[in-house]
């Protein structure tokens, strides 16, 4: 963990290395990546069902190449009531919150006479990348499955690892509670490339979203532009800026939240009270021993954890804005005032009742956001990623008259005579 | 120009065969254009220096890194009245346009007490491509930087090549007209990389758009993560649906002004009566003549145009689905009836006075546009290319007990002990 004080002569240069710490791993797994998408597109479900045997240790035509629908309901329906109604109410508010986000079309006719407009409609088909093991988590089943299909996409198929065969019920129960219709049980970047190009068996999607390893992020990336994807991920953070009226504990709780899922995640904390940071370290110390993710939760803390003293919270917009932070939460007597001047963050959590962890599960908004500083210039996973928009023009003759002249000028000075001409043979000259 | 008819007992094939045709270059400049970003990331304005000495053949340090504001502001001053008021109305009615296309904020309290929303905010900087040569169009610059200006974008960079030195003054007079802030007279994967990465001249954006060759797509490509970027492009096209109802050389005009742009671009018409369509294929032959681009117009119309004869319009809808065409013009007596069925497409002109020239300049809808099938899932350039979105939540002791459990058994069945604790600690348990 790295103590900073705002005060020290050498805290910008200190601070510009936080920022500037990646944390990402530097593998490459570019190459390796492409001979895997071309293998996919060349001989589809055989290079599948190759690829599986040796990355999963299973066989899919013995094991079954999909999870049937029933095998999820049975699943749901299996799931203790507690957390049934849980599952319930996260997805029931997901979907609200999601529904809010629709776009509207437009359609209208200005000044000159020009009817505009633009309508929004759903992809075709979705793609989820689901992982296996460690981090499958329902909760991300449905943070990605649920807008896509509140955006009316008709057609939702969830690739996921199962390692020797095993599958995650509590992932497939999500999947039946978010309305998915294929789950195939298939997994890495071979699994992108099937939902990509499809093969015998998959058909192709168009958009694909979720979560993955290196490779399965490499293979998106790759494959940007044959469909579309949300954003890159990397490794998740937490900025709590929290004054000294909150119980240490509880702040400690919110940092080591983060800290837990994975080694490479980031905890920071801004406060303008010295003993109170002081008080927080401790209580991370006694907190982490109650974890059985402990190993992970202290890997993360003591490598990439932070308390940064301010002498006011007047210097900490600033420093929210250069870390850009996939989760800001402000435990302060006036977090709106903060929140106001924090231009880039993926979520906010205001006030000292609202742990980031509501969002991760049940508060509504999507707990797929930017990481790594992407917040500077993208948005956490919506409705909008699932859809696309059309415009459209219409003129009449006197439409025309008034604004295709001006149209002509520009495509002669462009030096483009056929787009000219389209306009002014409609002109009567 | 090939010729199917959808009664053909072949036409199945031969259509699939026009939808999979990518008519983009095999070129592969990955592994080249890695080199060069990595070169700039590392070495700056030296590296920046020498590759534009090596490919535009000109000196920075004596030619001048950066194209001043009062040079543009000259450039503008000096057109001919009539183009500069052809390029004050196109301005106009893209900021309208995109105007009314800025997203809002939400800010609401639900029926559990917590507060949600989301704030809309503009990136701080965005870079725009601008090529230099024969693509180097002022509508383009209009339609890249007025959306980014519109959304709020406050530091707003072009980098376009000058080979030999030499500025376009129609494209200065554009930039001065849009209210771009800096241009450099950098180009190619280079100055994509100074974008992305910064120099020590060039500071760093969070966005970069426009158009560019391979290595600029490429650079774009590879940078997406590292800055946001718009949408692959692709080989321009247009489908036209025409009925015989048209004049013939109204349409071939039409389909003209697409092939004009370049060999690759492709021009497809569907119409229902073949003595129309052969009549627009003689029309072509007859406008063909007449144009000074007659050559890339005629290597395009040989190469990719088509033209696809009909039973009836009602099968129009599922070849226009499939081919998600960039632009899509219906010249029929109903043509909202066949908009509505058309799920896939970049933008639509409807009617027989607006051909699609007139959204390239003046119609304001941006005529950045998803190609080669990218309709299927993307949008064409809008302010939300420039924008992100914050999402915020705020809960009381109310909000926490009411839905704080839910979350509390979702994050104990995850495994993720600290998420639960962070909620728990502050429920009193």
């Amino acid at each position: 963990m790295l103590r900073l004080s705002s005060n020290d002569p050498g805290f910008a240069e200190a601070f510009a290395r936080v920022v500037a710490d990646r944390r990402e791993s530097a593998v490459d797994v570019a190459a390796d990546v492409a001979a895997i998408l071309q293998d996919v597109r060349e001989r589809g479900d055989a290079a599948l069902g190759e690829l599986t045997a040796k990355f999963d240790g299973h066989d899919l035509d013995q094991s079954g190449w999909q999870v049937d629908a029933e095998t999820c309901r049975k699943a749901f329906g299996d799931l203790d009531p507690t957390l049934r109604s849980a599952l319930e109410l996260a997805a029931e508010r997901i979907r609200a919150y999601h529904a809010a986000q629709l776009p509207e079309d437009r359609d209208y006719t200005d000044a000159a006479g020009v009817r505009l407009g633009a309508t929004w409609r759903a992809v075709d088909a979705a793609g989820l990348y689901v992982p296996g093991g460690r981090a499958a988590y329902p909760s991300s089943m449905l943070m990605n499955a649920i807008p896509a299909k509140v955006a009316g996409v008709e057609r939702l198929v969830v690739v996921t690892p199962t390692p020797k065969g095993e599958v995650n019920p509590l992932v497939l129960a999500a999947a039946h509670l978010a309305g998915v219709d294929e789950v195939w049980r298939v997994g890495g970047a071979h699994a992108v490339a099937a939902l990509a190009y499809g093969t015998e068996r998959i058909s192709p999607v168009d958009v694909i979203t979720g979560p993955g390893n290196a490779w399965v992020a490499e293979a998106k990336r790759q494959l940007y532009g044959v469909v579309g994807i949300d954003m890159v991920a990397g490794p998740s953070e937490i900025l709590v800026i929290a004054d000294a009226q909150n119980e240490p504990r509880k702040i400690a709780a919110d940092l080591l939240s983060q800290a837990e899922h994975d080694p490479t995640s980031q905890s920071i904390l801004i406060t303008d009270d010295a003993a109170f940071a002081d008080a927080v370290e401790q209580a991370v110390e006694t907190e982490l021993t109650a974890l059985h993710t402990q190993a992970t939760a202290r890997a993360s803390w003591e490598t990439n954890g932070v308390i940064i003293d301010v002498a006011s919270f007047a210097e900490a917009p600033a420093l929210a804005n250069a870390l850009a932070a996939e989760h800001v939460e402000i435990a302060t007597d006036d977090p709106e005032a903060l929140m106001k001047q924090i231009r880039h963050a993926g979520s906010v959590f205001l006030g000292r009742m609202t742990p980031e962890a509501v969002g991760d599960y049940v508060a509504g908004p999507n707990h797929v956001l930017p990481t790594g500083r992407r917040a500077r210039f993208s948005s956490g996973l919506s409705v909008l990623d699932f859809m696309k928009r059309t415009s459209f023009i219409q003129l009449d003759s006197a439409a025309l008259e008034a604004i295709g002249p001006a149209a002509v000028a520009l495509a002669d000075a462009e030096g483009l005579p056929a787009h000219a001409r389209s306009i002014s043979v409609r002109l009567g000259q």
